[in-house]
């Protein structure tokens, strides 16, 4: 990803870069299910990495097991790289925990962006306090082996009903997550950042008055009257 | 609507309003799946103005015609009257939005009371300041062309799993929505007034040790007891 | 309950209450679908008196015997020990409300520790101001009798998915709630307790840049370590 | 159960008693999810023995108890009497059995008239061929130990979503099961009895080409018209 | 619908129907959760002719208004055009039955095509005998007045989470329920056909030992050598 | 698998087979939500080899790709191997097919055992009549690049909400599918059919009219009694 299309994605609602996919004839990006910890949300856009889950089975699963280096689950942690969006695969099972407070802990202090998880969360309340922006189906408080065993990492997964291959861009806000094929981001990141300019020249005009029929989206007359507007220094708007 | 009618109803419970209705004999009438956007709820009261959606589907489906006066979402938006509330049958799809902030800023400048959807809403934050009381299924990026085509305007429909009619009062608290038939909306107002001037009451008794058995519902003797302690001046009570 | 584990269990996280139950084999005691009426989620420790309800049937049901002696939903609110927690089997129903604010006021003036319930809350945000401790399916504000007839008391229930008897212990935190079998609850108080300290060490070893494989959960190594470090009077970490 | 009511239950659709049910303003005794293991399903008959189960909790539950006397799922099979349906409360737990060919071929022997469970049914095939009409949520080869703890017997329960009270009458057909209250049976049966005698010449009619509007339901002319053609003999209808 | 469409549609599969609308970029016409009454499917083929409901309240419903003239559910089996599918929005609201045996009587008496429906049938049993084309929901005892209200005719509808305005073609048969909007009817049968022809031939190359890959979907290479075969009289295939 | 125990889970029930891993501590090895395509069940016994896969994303996807050597789909059809299930991960989505005819005859032609899959089945009634005995979750016309794209062969995966292993031993009939561990399987082979022996003594008694409480499951009485009565010649049971 280019250090432009990041700042760009990271000031872009996921309102506009839905819209920018679907004018591409692309639909089905958007997570389903899944929310911010933290009401509201806090902002979070990077490359996807991800980490596969199936469903536990009593023979091979082990607690034990958890701590050593082969865990799949525990070398997420590790191998996430900075910047990056750890990205949970778990069949949006919401009835345990897929990271907890300390995992996150060692994910912030590693420099990584953020997790988006079709999964739970458990020690929710702590998890909030560390401040690293979490996405995820909710609160649960059973510890991930309850329900599952990790098979996978850097593999293409469904999270929360979509498709991410490892490298796709994420971008969350309180509406939730979207996923950014690593090949448009660049593209998109342009033309939502366009259309984010002249969305809040026409959120101008509305709030002064202007009907929605004609105005939004932008006719070509109004991008026109756009162009003007900023050339006149983007006087403010009252009418 | 009375006036008399929209003064008690902007000042009681969606729980009192479903007592009512329920001691009527109407069970169907609070929306499933519909939760306020900003937490706590704004409390909202108003006409029903309903828009239907069906289902996308690729062929009629054109992104351009958005903007178009023909377009009955976006006529929705300009008709719907000044103190009604625009009711949108989503059919209970909370995967794409059914409004976002420009389209909310325009209803709040024309005077709309607030939005009831059993959709989602995009923008959710910034729609939340903008403050026009909001009822949704959550928040959803993608816009409604992803999943819905607009089809009628003013028909009865469907909304959270209950019977809308154009005209019929909805009001809505943290609770969630309540619809009330036009034609009980008087009677239900009155009743529903009385019967929280004397929950209130029984609020005081409770809280100050009585055990609610013989005291809620309201017995006759303790109607009887209500009426002293109106005519008592309403006297602090302590037992 | 002894003393002490009622203390214990009043500082300890679901999480870890959660994972010590899955030490000893026991997977499905994590209510699904129940969380706290209040953001973030009011602590609540108690033993659990139920409450149970099947759906309601116009032909015995009759809104006069709400208010009566024999009415079981009334008794449970009357009856419900102080330090109990009001449990109640709504068979997951999340449309009508199992409890309001007059019941909570009752239960609250009683020294109940709090409620539990697989269905909804009734007056949310009055029961919010109310304080006691509600964990549930969320708000709905139409009243019990219009989807439920209670049948029982202090009987063995399902609640969140999840077997509950009666004087089995409840907590709930922020991520949800968490049933301890009462023959267990000693054992699993001491444990959770211990498990607790040790992690508050491992956490700050993560904090200071700790990797947590070979940490988390905790090697024989670290618990040496962490042994030291109490020796030691706990001083800072830093790594 | 009067004999007359017995044999007149027999013979009447389930669509017949809902609508007898629904004009008695009775609407929610139609079990939801509960579908006859043989195609087309074999008509049943009788009074509910009802069996409740909780989920299971791996502390209590022990496989070895189930063949113990005091097992209350076995006690439900040696127990329930002849003549009689077991209901089972399985909370719509289908992926679990609650009962298999062993256990149905006792009932069998015993003179059970037949099995409703809102939960799965083992050994489906075997089942079949048995010949006891047995009418479930599905197929399922988990063993009952699998989800499930029996905990009370002919207690009021909740079976596909409605009230279960033992002694109500349960009558199932091809599409699925209706409880019909103790104290309506009588009367209930009456009534439908006769509505199915005018709707089969109502049948008649619209076979030979009568519109269904002025015809069904049927108004006091088709009443009328139905007396006469009685005492005529009830002769063939060509339109 | 010209009637080389209907006779080329009366012969294909909706699988093949479906692979053409998704080659021209049309994905969601399937109907989800509608199956055959009669197992295996009888296959259908017609015009829809809509029929929408909204969920039943109490104040507005009436048994008697049923056998009115003004019923909407009761003008619609009387007038549905001969050769037509009646199709029901009925919210997916499997719990109640939306027709039963007397209307389908008079449906095949007119004849009507068959029905297509996203809610219940009454009587399944007596329907399947009637022999009328009905997919359905499943089948549901309890009559439509039980959870709908009748409220437009000849609307564009949702039916089975799809889109159908009047005058689309439906196609179902084993695999349930694909709707062909009406503009694309003539192009989708030609080419359908054609598809199935060269598939039929695709099919005997694999029963005799081909591969799929480089056969299905059919290459350049494997369309020549179709027509190969088919200039040679189309001999029997053994590899 | 050895022989043997191929030979006896081919003639052993998924009710036994889940009974014996049950009483080793594993409960989650039945699938949801996956039927037999014909009624009844072909018994169905095999190797898994796996097939997973994601949501279809618009950007990737492209139709003319089904026929190339390189989609993973179509290897799975070539490459699965004789004697072994086609084991297919569709995350449960049962609104699109995973495979139709003319891949299934190419299955049936190269020895491969059957097809089980958390996802639909398209041409379901030809695929019938093939004969290849197939799981899935139903019926569906649409093809898989409608919600699918294929991402690994011989993964692990979760199919039916079950975890499964490439060469873990799948068992199908009646009652559905479940997953024996490979390290379990001879073990689980031979236990299952000893107890299926014993069973078909017991199904006898209480065929003969001995109550279950005692009899089943077999005390130590009941297996001395079969011993004797299995030295005897097996004699017919009456009592």
């Amino acid at each position: 990803m280019k250090d432009i299309t990041r700042e760009r994605l990271s000031q872009i609602t996921t309102a506009t870069i839905s819209y920018q996919l679907l004018k591409r004839g692309i639909r089905d990006v958007f997570m389903q299910g899944i929310v911010p910890l933290s009401p509201g949300g806090e902002r979070l856009v990077g490359e996807a990495y991800t980490l596969r889950y199936i469903p536990v089975r009593e023979d091979p699963s082990d607690l034990s097991a958890l701590g050593s280096a082969a865990n799949l689950a525990r070398r997420a942690i590790e191998e996430c790289p900075a910047g990056a969006i750890l990205t949970v695969d778990a069949r949006r099972e919401v009835h345990c925990g897929t990271v907890g407070d300390i995992l996150v802990t060692r994910l912030m202090v590693r420099g990584v962006a953020g997790v988006v998880t079709d999964g739970g969360v458990r020690d929710a309340e702590a998890v909030r306090e560390i401040g690293l922006p979490v996405y995820s189906a909710g609160a649960a408080a059973p510890a991930s082996p309850t329900l599952h065993m990790p098979v996978g990492l850097q593999e293409p997964i469904s999270c929360g009903g979509v498709a991410v291959f490892p490298g796709d861009i994420i971008v969350a806000d309180g509406d939730g997550c979207v996923v950014v094929p690593q090949a448009l981001a660049d593209s998109i990141a342009e033309d939502a950042a366009a259309q984010e300019e002249i969305e809040s020249f026409i959120q101008k005009l509305v709030a002064a008055g202007r009907p929605v029929i004609g105005t939004y989206p932008p006719t070509d007359q109004i991008r026109a009257e756009y162009e003007v507007w900023l050339k006149d220094g983007s006087p403010e708007i009252t009418e």
